[in-house]
């Protein structure tokens, strides 16, 4: 089942999409006034159910979306996840190590943006550069959750531009600063349940500019997996319904490459992931 | 004025200090159930007014006290903010070179505690280090905030140790991990309103542990000062009401000497700001 935020009469709803339609499952179901909430709840399994005998009352193309968890507690992000990207980020003269361990840092929600909403460059840089994801989106609370019961706090993936600000994100040795700007964050359109993709078997995840294929990888080739790593953030800080984990980016990233390619007003960038979906985001400097 | 959030009843509720006394706000002022909605409202420059005429109607010793915010959309740390600290992290083998902005990093809310309650030391570590510093929370949104305005965003001060959980920390180039342990910040056990402390003028800053002096340094030797570091945050996201920002700390850390020198279960640490507070937590393993 794909599963959605989206504004209607100018108020934050959620709900189901059916065939090119959209159930308001926030209407219908006002118990669960947010998307977060009916994840906790853990009606996300039981979606179809749910849906079943609902006609849909909207036309998805119509929909001004919100990011998948319009407001999550936390994202968290993984740094150098695939081997093409730490090896591109080598040869471009960057002195880093692989670590034992999964790189995170944390996004704020203000840096999200919704499909087909504008991915905001800055002014204050030239160096906006895409990285297109999957994102793990957190069913339950949990603190030390063991590898091998990692699944069971899967609410469903999503596509992710965990788009970057170059220049920001390496004037200082922590790269939060370029990670956080306000609306630069592609998030959706929808988040699949895990009935629909199993990430562990290779789903193709590609990232496109204006057309043209810049990342090419599939998702069985993370260094830690989606497992590993909500076992070693969960040994950190607890997790809770509607947390968002970027899962790290392919090769094929604009700075390494020579000459380097930014996103620029004007341009359209777009993550697809086999059986999860199509993020699309315009550029917009502001 | 000191405002500072606390428990009454089982529900959460904020209020001012008046000598020993504290007068419940939460309760007086309906209107502003916590206490970021009245720094909101820009009440809390009206405080004074506020108190005047109301009885203290319970005792500050005997409060159970959340930290000040206890829920900040945003908690921004400033790393290596003071040059004592970055000399003698330099001096203890790490190669870092002093940025030309604030490297900042992001803290989670579930990582802070209150006055008076346990500073959780992991099982998984036994290098729990404390990092006394000033904490500015934030009185109003904003966005490219010029430093010459900065001083209007500010709603006031406080203490905070900012402890770090070094060998997560350290084991990838990214710090946030080892910052971002559940129960792990000190934040208390109020703020201060800009009234009653000039942090630019050069307060006293201490940490003890067990009583014994650890730290200390005066707020007048921070890098970036506080206006810099609102204005080059609010460049990259929108800063709001009770967001946080914890500006560094200064030389005498526990990592960093020789012996190391840690903080264990039983043990106390202390972090006092002249004309600010005192913040005290007991370590408990956990």
């Amino acid at each position: 089942m794909k599963l959605l935020s989206f504004v209607r009469d100018g108020k934050e709803t959620w709900g189901a999409v059916v065939n090119d339609g959209v159930v308001d499952l926030g209407a219908a179901l006002p118990q669960f006034p947010e998307l977060t909430s009916y994840i906790a709840a853990g009606r996300h399994l039981h979606a179809a159910e749910d849906v079943q005998g609902r006609k849909p009352d909207l036309v998805l193309d119509k929909l001004t979306l919100l990011p998948v968890i319009p407001r999550p507690e936390k994202i968290i992000c993984v740094a150098r996840n695939y081997l093409g990207h730490h090896q591109e980020v080598l040869a471009a003269g960057k002195k880093v190590e692989l670590a034992g361990v999964p790189p995170i840092f944390l996004r704020t929600w203000r840096s999200q943006v919704a499909h087909d909403q504008p991915m905001v460059k800055p002014r204050s840089s030239n160096a906006f550069d895409w990285e297109g994801e999957l994102a793990v989106i957190i069913s339950k609370e949990g603190r030390d959750i063991p590898e091998d019961k990692a699944s069971e706090y899967v609410a469903g993936y999503a596509c992710y531009n965990e788009a970057s600000v170059r220049d920001w994100q390496f004037a200082s040795p922590q790269i939060t600063p370029g990670k956080n700007f306000d609306f630069t964050g592609g998030f959706g359109p929808w988040m699949v349940t895990p009935d629909e993709a199993t990430p562990e078997d290779g789903l193709s995840i590609v990232t496109r500019l204006n057309g043209e294929v810049v990342q090419s990888s599939t998702t069985d080739r993370m260094i830690f997996n989606i497992a590993q790593i909500i076992a070693y953030a969960s040994q950190i800080m607890t997790l809770v319904p509607g947390d968002v984990i970027a899962t790290g980016t392919p090769d094929g990233v604009g700075w390494t490459r020579d000459p380097q390619l930014f996103m620029l007003d004007g341009d359209v960038c777009e993550v697809e992931i086999e059986g999860v979906g199509l993020l699309r985001n315009p550029i917009v400097e502001r």
